[in-house]
């Protein structure tokens, strides 16, 4: 039986999701605790990989277990026994055709800028910017990455990607509270995509970048022309769409 | 010169509030960086200590320098030099005679609960209780511990304390977005007090207590009569009132 999982993590004490030797990962808690419960060596399937440090409010994986154990067993069994910066928020059956990662229709991240005075309890989920930001300047700059464009110019160097073309759906900006979140919703993000976009935003609001420059950095296909990576600490995976959503 | 410095701390990663031999304290990290910034030996005074794991939003502390440095440089040369799980909020001078612990007039404590669905962001900041209480029995039960009693029966047993009387001058449940929050603002608190007097809230909403079983145990004068102790983790000490705010 193939089954989906919806689950969020506080990515803080993980070396991000993707299994690696020896290392506290996302991936290496499920497949050690579904291969606890199942007997059998199980390999999960994620929506796609997060980076060490960044949280997760909604990820998708499958997996198939050779076992007959009811959905709600399974949730029960799931948060009884991983560790408790991973929660299983659901549990269902699907297709054996279903792939979490290649039937993504649409992914939404979220960035958290604390614009207000530093709170100890938010240092490993917002990034404490402290500082003023050219609100209105960041709003215009924000439209630009809207659509489709070659992110080349975003994303990590020397990557082995073929293809850099992303479209973007929507992006906003709200601030509340002294908490800015940036929202990003596309077909899919390229390696330290949003949090390149949203050093490049930064920099707008600084008044180091005017936002039309965006459009240059994009024709460059060049990361050294995008500005500097926001800390991972304030990224989230907030949800991923699928056709049977 | 004698400071006065306000400040918060995220309790997860300390020992207590403190000073222990070979253990992360708040008392030991905020002497260890005074003593760098003045060159020599400095004691710290709280307005009290707080247990392992419990938080503090405005704790107050005390203590002498023996170099010139204004409150605004020290406010910046604590905040660099700190760990980022303690927060100076604010640095000011006061006489000679003022003292953190002996002068404080009421101190204000919050205890969290959630009532929601479970949050791996917050498993270290709100007690994720994830079940229905009888909120109304609660309100009724919490009425009790307001005023003058002798607090015996809701500290560590044990103790080497002559005077179990303290005043509870108010003390409020409200719950939003599934998040129970329990004030009580008195003259004083014993250890454990706040969390013994929440378990047995807590005891009350599970339909095990009555509301008036509390003057029971208030008259038992004996801790077994209490109820469990609530986890540390959804404890903060909100405010401390000194007769100069």
């Amino acid at each position: 039986m193939r089954y989906l999982i919806r689950f969020s993590y506080d990515g803080t004490n993980f070396f991000g999701y993707q299994k690696q030797v020896n290392k506290r990962t996302v991936q290496g808690e499920l497949e050690n605790v579904l291969s606890r419960i199942s007997k059998t060596k199980v390999l999960v399937s994620a929506s796609g990989r997060t980076d060490a440090l960044v949280h997760a409010i909604n990820q998708y994986a499958h997996f198939d277990l050779n076992i007959h154990i009811s959905c709600n067993d399974l949730k029960r069994a799931l948060n009884s026994l991983l560790p408790k910066d991973i929660y299983i928020k659901s549990v269902s059956n699907v297709l054996d055709s279903f792939h979490a990662r290649f039937d993504v229709l649409k992914k939404e991240y979220i960035y958290k800028i604390n614009l207000g005075e530093f709170d100890p309890f938010s240092r490993n989920y917002i990034y404490q910017y402290n500082q003023e930001l050219d609100i209105v300047k960041m709003v215009q700059a924000i439209e630009y990455f809207k659509g489709k464009h070659n992110f080349k110019s975003f994303t990590k160097s020397n990557n082995d990607i073929v293809d850099y073309e992303r479209e973007i759906y929507d992006a906003t900006i709200r601030v509340e509270n002294h908490i800015m979140t940036i929202s990003f919703i596309g077909n899919g993000f390229l390696r330290y995509m949003v949090r390149n976009m949203v050093g490049t935003l930064i920099s707008v609001g600084e008044g180091k970048t005017e936002p039309d420059e965006i459009l240059e950095i994009f024709k460059c296909e060049d990361r050294t022309k995008a500005k500097k990576t926001a800390p991972a600490n304030g990224l989230y995976l907030k949800n991923v769409y699928y056709a049977l959503n």
